[in-house]
């Protein structure tokens, strides 16, 4: 399915933004893009490098005339985006996101949307501990997984373009409900990057002086905890029920180890280990559709 | 300094120990090399490869005649093993080991020694998630750091003698005392690779259906839990009193994060990723002399 935006809208130009519209003009999908963001100097830096063709200081302004306005920003202010920039969508505008969570953020956003406009919510699973527009780049989509999430109110049409949208960048869409999502993704995004961030500091904690002896699996352990604090504290907090469920269960996980630990009761440890590498050796090789975070 | 052993005995050949004798085959730096172990297969293909040039069904054997003796077998039975082939060590013979966990292993081990005979303890930090000699290689030592940790009886000349056979087989050697070793790899290790194994585990009992939407940044977080179960049972009960305060130290992090997510403090949890991105930024980039785990 071939789609193709003649005015497309980026509000937040960074890794994703960045590199959706590069994706999309190296494909000839679009027009032209424009873009909005907080900072000038990377908006001006974005189309010096022919990322966008164009910016506004406003987001309203942004947004006029725009076939497809693409969120991505930081996602926590997602819905006053939508909020401040509604009045400016024309009919048969679309929009979508880039976020890394759902929920009821989705219907939120959905019940935003002025008459003939559509919002369908994506989740392109792509990117890394970078986060600026020197590491976007047009294939940055290619083979990764995109999640799509409608919700029963959904344009059908609308979803269909979106889904062309991804489809056309490269990627392999998959539909899923919005909280579904946020259950999935808490689980081998969101609470692994808690995790990095918390283990580095508990060794920083520890003693700093203990962080030149760490090796490459310490490295790779711990190597999105280089992500953008800013996005991972948005997504924590949009998606703090979640982890509140999975840091039960994994503190008493922890709790039990320590007492098989303090026990010296070598054979439940082991056992625990032995199923752990054997589910996490079931997902290798690494699948080119899911290459990003 | 050059370093020549006639007779080296490898008890466990197994990655590291496999290793060992290939670089130091390659490297001309011994007669001959003899194995010991528990799978007559690994050893017939060890020898089949031209690893170890013959092996001995009993450990006792195998170091009758030793100059050398690795041991490379799990850790937990080190201090058996000693027990078992003291009586057949000649005199001027040395042990050492390339176990991950020192402590009062060291000077058990040392106390375990007859007469002429000198034990120095040493971990070289190398080799991954892989275990087995399929994997091994003459260069795995080639700029890896190799933590050596004598204590105040160790004999001079043994120290000088296993400190050449590291940097012999390309390695960088530091000294550290038998007890801070534990504490600094018990935080950037033995510590990880716990969290490593439990993040799988928590992952999969929440929904083992989760695993299938993991992308690089899980796959990298947990690539440590596919560590050999065996090898980590024995690093983590050998070294469970530092991993008991570790895990105090990340318990409370834990709850401190939960408080935060349940208040919506996005501050202050923004404040803990910068704090951790800015440590583990710090680290980069990969030090070439750290490149094992």
């Amino acid at each position: 399915m071939s789609v193709y935006f003649e005015k497309v809208t980026v509000l937040g130009v960074g890794l994703l933004g960045a590199s959706i519209a590069r994706a999309m003009k190296a494909r000839a999908m679009c027009g032209s893009v424009t873009g909005y963001g907080r900072s000038i100097r990377n908006l001006e830096e974005a189309v010096s490098l022919g990322i966008i063709d164009e910016f506004r200081t406003s987001a309203e302004q942004a947004c006029e005339e725009a076939d497809l306005v693409v969120l991505s920003s930081p996602p926590a202010v997602f819905n006053s985006l939508v909020s401040s920039v509604k009045n400016s969508l024309k009919s048969g505008a679309l929009v979508t996101d880039v976020g890394s969570v759902k929920g009821s953020m989705v219907s939120e956003i959905e019940s935003l949307m002025p008459s003939g406009a559509h919002y369908v919510g994506s989740h392109p699973i792509a990117g890394s501990e970078k986060s600026g527009i020197a590491d976007s780049n047009a294939d940055l989509f290619d083979s990764a997984l995109c999640i799509v999430t409608p919700t029963a109110k959904t344009d059908k049409d609308a979803l269909k373009k979106i889904t062309g949208l991804w489809v056309g960048v490269g990627a392999v869409v998959e539909i899923m409900d919005p909280f579904r999502h946020d259950e999935v993704y808490a689980a081998v995004s969101h609470f692994p990057h808690l995790l990095a961030y918390e283990l580095v500091n508990t060794v920083a904690e520890a003693d700093p002086g203990h962080l030149k002896y760490a090796g490459q699996g310490f490295r790779d352990t711990t190597r999105i905890a280089m992500s953008s604090p800013e996005l991972w504290r948005d997504i924590c907090m949009l998606n703090s029920e979640e982890l509140i469920k999975l840091i039960a269960v994994f503190r008493k996980r922890l709790d039990s180890m320590e007492e098989r630990l303090r026990n010296k009761e070598a054979g439940r440890i082991e056992a625990e280990f032995i199923k752990a590498a054997g589910v996490r050796k079931s997902m290798n090789p690494a699948s080119r559709s899911h290459h990003g975070e």
